[in-house]
């Protein structure tokens, strides 16, 4: 152990602590606890969804369950009978069978005739009012990110997601040590005149207990330097932090600087903080080893300033602030009916907080958990513009979301990967979509993969023609296979894309501007098939993993998607193209840290393994950058 | 029981919650539980404390203990020598016999010779460094008021006050109970392929437990109207709240609304608030009983706007801001070489925070349970001048210190009985500094007892002197006997005033501009007796109690002060003379609702009860308001 001892008699308390940091070793641990038990502890790991939400295709109103075919033609003029051979009434939440119909009508939607049929007069699409299997969680899918304070919130995502268990850093172990002859403790002793009653102990205890450690009381130390010694290497051993509480007696306070010199190390020994100013910051054995001076005042503001924050690094606990100002990202058109509650999620975007609103289905759990805070939109509003200045009341602390990384355009499996190890705000809008945001200056990165139909380049050629004017930066990321994704063993025994329009199979889509479906255009186009004829065309979901889930589920037959989507949902995959998922970077910060250290994590070996664990992906030069020069 | 039930389709939040509270009486129950488990509880009653601290004369500093008398004549020119017989070494904490000194004298303030004696060149005040018994806390001084959510800050003053058990508010206990066929519990049962999940029952229990209730998850409950009113009965006579979540069949959330309609009474059902329109607001048996959507979107949220509040009534616990802006009400000064946190307490001064600095003694505990937050000056600023404006970090929530009634002035046993019951922020400058505070309109009232030396009237000839030009308004308060308060048994034989000169008494005196100090100054005069005579007129101290206890430990033989500060330390009185101790309001705000329940309290019959059982006091008219008009 080190004898270097630091004499800095009135050290600021920010070098205080940041030196003092810098000295120790962290040695986080971690322990597997309920779920039920799990509300204000820390994430170890990210978790991963084992079941979908719904687990079967529901219904998501009260009203008839029937084949949209039967009232196509349905309008005021040419109404639609129907008798009860013709629908199944249905509740919200009730499990559909997909044989028997595709579509949901409310009730107040049909007019009821005296035999107790019914007349409708307008038509319905197929999946009108039907919850598809996963459309709140999909099996596999991340839940909670890492380093993340559960909430109670969170517990919708984590049990709904079919999580008992989950792994969290162990709460530290804090041995309070009082010191002082005269120093009485009134819980334990007679009341004697002339004693100084022991309250630090408790407060201590209070404090740790709120910053998430969990603190004994030892017994009082004699000020006896040779007993002293003997305690704290003893107490070393089994504590990951201790606190030496100063009697008021002159004496005690140096025993402890000496001791903890002598068996460890004194790394400062006075701050320029008042009171405070006589606290020691050492170790012994490599644990923190704090010195706190022995007045009250002093003693409960030492422990505030120094044991929160080390606390905090050990537990990564931080408060969560009331209320922030922000940006609003996206309008909201609300009901002058009711005052509604939007979930959102924030990242700084300069220095501003945008404001992003969350999906509003009330059945949707993880817009609980993935929401950053609560925006109120009172009653006499009637919606809230692009842009406005809105309040947003906090669900996590500001620590949390100020690092984010925020990420707009196509969804990838290895965005789960890359949020996991940095702080990512990540929305799937299409490849398209992502291009846009960067034109707003909205986003930090966007993530896209669009094939120019004529040069049969990725990315850059869509680059130049929608930044003609400007100097961009694409940054490489994976490469990743493109193609069917079929029912398990292939029965329908697919081949190509046009084998789907041939053998009239039910496809899912994905939605407009998204580069799959760009990509599925593309190879429309140039067969020379019509879109009009593919069954499905029009039902379109978000992610691959939606598409696999439809599949899975019944709901389709086939889709287009990539490689690890079959793989988690256990269909079969046919590959078709190889295609380039890039990240194109928000000019105004190319060179900022954020964006250097997202280009550090692509060029790791972390996630150089990760992606190889994966099926249908491929490395290319990750985080390469290529700069496309303006045309003009 | 009423069947009057109210169908709104869509009432207001704010509506809906107020006609709700407004149906429900409350009925809080208190518990007895050891002060060790008590943070984040609720203060039932006022503590009062056991002991004094410190409970002796004790050294605030290192170094030498002797009698002041000695170094009297010290200078640089005529330095004093002393020998080991003159002094006794002390440390900072140890007690002191004050038969064999009355100061002390910090080690470095001396010159060390070389046979180990002293010279000293200054001279010394009696009580130089020395902590009064009581100087932190007063015997039978209030320490904590009812209803106060207690912090961890605050166990320094209860155990130091020697309190070891408290009286707090029960916490109310939660049942909830999850309904609906198709619901499962996994951490209960199988997984079962269309089934839902509860993971509402958890949420809830997190919410319950965060908001200070004690929440118990019933066994679900299956869609059957009878079972429902059966278990609803039972429950609502063991738990004083019912939560029953709808399960997602439609049936369900009827049964919920007719069996609270017929075995209880429906409040409300259907708020305008999206998502958690549904939500339903009822009693049975005289408790809450609350109904919530299935959704758990809905759900989480209908628990945050209606239970939240709920549970805070019954608990009185609010949430703590993080920090406030508010303009300083008294200069600080700070030094270069540190930075400082201050103790400081707050109120409400028209739309402004008005921050006011405590002791800044590191042995003053109390500094910690009064402050409402701290105010931290950084290394590099000197000071901070009155009224600049200054960022707060709070300990305690707003709710609490917002309607804080402010009183700057002189100090009575009874501010402490009225600060029980009406939120006050009282600070004790005496007579004089009340009627400044007053002129700057730094407070809503000034406490005053101030006798006019030649019309021998109270108060109104002081006020007319101060402001000769404005309309004034004084409201009467107590009058209390002003006296003698000397050893047990009266040993000296003291009699009136002129005795104290006459036999040569060890005098307590108050602080300049206090009422009792310019009562002494008006006898003295009176009796044409000189005060440089007076043994201790310069030995000052801030509050009745403690006078008592600087005679209580030997430091003075006699002072003036109230009958109930010598009954509380258990000396004898002389009665002296009766005085009007009366409220001058702030003109700004002689008509606001602060004012009024100010007045309306000390009217009350309850005060009238408490005034009765202290002795040495009586009431005239107490809540009479004097109009004192302008005088040009």
């Amino acid at each position: 152990m080190s004898k270097r001892n630091i004499y800095i008699d009135n050290i600021d308390v920010e070098l205080a602590l940041e030196k003092y940091f810098s000295e120790i070793s962290f040695d986080f641990k971690s322990e597997k606890i309920s779920v039920l038990d799990s509300v204000g502890r820390v994430t170890y790991k990210a978790v991963y969804a084992n079941y979908c939400s719904p687990t079967y295709a529901a219904s998501a109103m009260d009203g008839i369950f029937l084949f949209s075919e039967k009232i196509k033609e349905a309008t005021e003029v040419t109404p639609v009978y129907l008798n009860e051979n013709d629908f199944k009434y249905v509740n919200t939440g009730n499990p559909l069978d997909l044989s028997l119909g595709d579509c949901v009508v409310m009730i107040e939607e049909l007019i009821e005739l005296e035999d107790g049929n019914f007349k409708s007069i307008k038509n319905a699409k197929p999946w009108q009012h039907i919850r598809p299997i996963g459309e709140d969680i999909v099996a596999g899918e991340m839940l909670i990110k890492s380093n993340h304070k559960i909430l109670p919130q969170d517990l919708g995502a984590l049990i709904t997601g079919g999580i008992k268990e989950i792994e969290v850093y162990k709460k530290p172990m804090v041995a309070i040590i009082p010191t002082g002859d005269e120093v009485i403790d009134i819980f334990k002793e007679e009341f004697k005149e002339k004693s100084v009653i022991d309250c630090n102990s408790y407060i201590f205890s209070a404090q740790i207990k709120e910053w998430g450690g969990i603190p004994h009381i030892q017994e009082k130390l004699k000020d006896n330097y040779n007993e002293m010694k003997k305690k704290l290497k003893e107490l070393s051993k089994n504590y990951d932090v201790l606190v030496v509480n100063a009697g008021s007696s002159a004496g005690s306070k140096d025993y402890t600087k000496n001791v903890i010199e002598e068996i460890g190390e004194v790394i400062i020994h006075g701050v320029a903080i008042k009171p405070g100013k006589p606290t020691i910051l050492g170790k012994i054995n490599g644990k923190p080893v704090i010195g706190i001076p022995g007045y009250p005042v002093s003693a409960y503001l030492a422990m505030d300033i120094f044991m929160k924050p080390l606390l905090e690094k050990m537990t990564n606990i931080f408060n969560v602030e009331n209320f922030i100002e922000g940006k609003l990202g996206k309008s909201i058109v609300s009901s002058l009916k009711h005052k509604e509650l939007v979930r959102v999620t924030l990242h700084k975007n300069k220095d501003e907080y945008i404001v992003m609103p969350l999906a509003r289905g009330a059945g949707i759990t993880t817009s609980l958990s993935k929401a950053d805070g609560i925006l109120e939109i009172s009653k006499s509003v009637e919606g809230i513009g692009l842009g406005e200045r809105v309040k947003v009341r906090l669900l996590k602390p500001l620590k949390e979301i100020d690092n984010n990384l925020v990420s707009i355009g196509s969804h990838d499996i290895v965005m789960d990967l890359i949020g996991d190890s940095i702080k990512l705000c990540s929305t799937h809008v299409g490849s398209f979509g992502g291009i846009l945001a960067i034109k707003q200056r909205n986003t930090d990165i966007a993530p896209i993969h669009m094939l120019d139909e004529e040069s049969g380049e990725y990315n850059i050629s869509f680059i130049k023609k929608y930044f003609p004017s400007e100097d961009m930066m694409l940054v490489k990321g994976v490469e990743r296979i493109q193609g069917l994704i079929v029912q398990k063993g292939n029965p329908l025994n697919l081949k190509e894309i046009k084998d789907i329009l041939e053998k009239n199979i039910k496809f899912v889509n994905r939605q407009r501007g998204s580069g799959t479906r760009i990509l599925l255009d593309y190879w429309l186009k140039d067969e020379n098939l019509d879109y009009i004829n593919l069954k499905g065309y029009d039902y379109e979901v978000a992610t691959h993993l939606d598409v696999a889930m439809a599949i899975k589920n019944g709901t389709a037959e086939a889709g287009l998607g990539i490689m690890e989507a079959a793989k988690i949902a256990d269909l079969d995959f046919i590959p078709l193209a190889k295609e380039e998922y890039d990240f194109l970077i928000n000019p105004e910060i190319k060179n900022s840290e954020k964006i250097k250290e997202f280009i550090k994590f692509l060029k790791s070996d972390f996630l150089k393994k990760k992606i190889e664990s994966l099926d249908g992906y491929s490395l290319n030069k990750p985080g390469e950058v290529i700069e496309i020069k303006c045309s003009r």
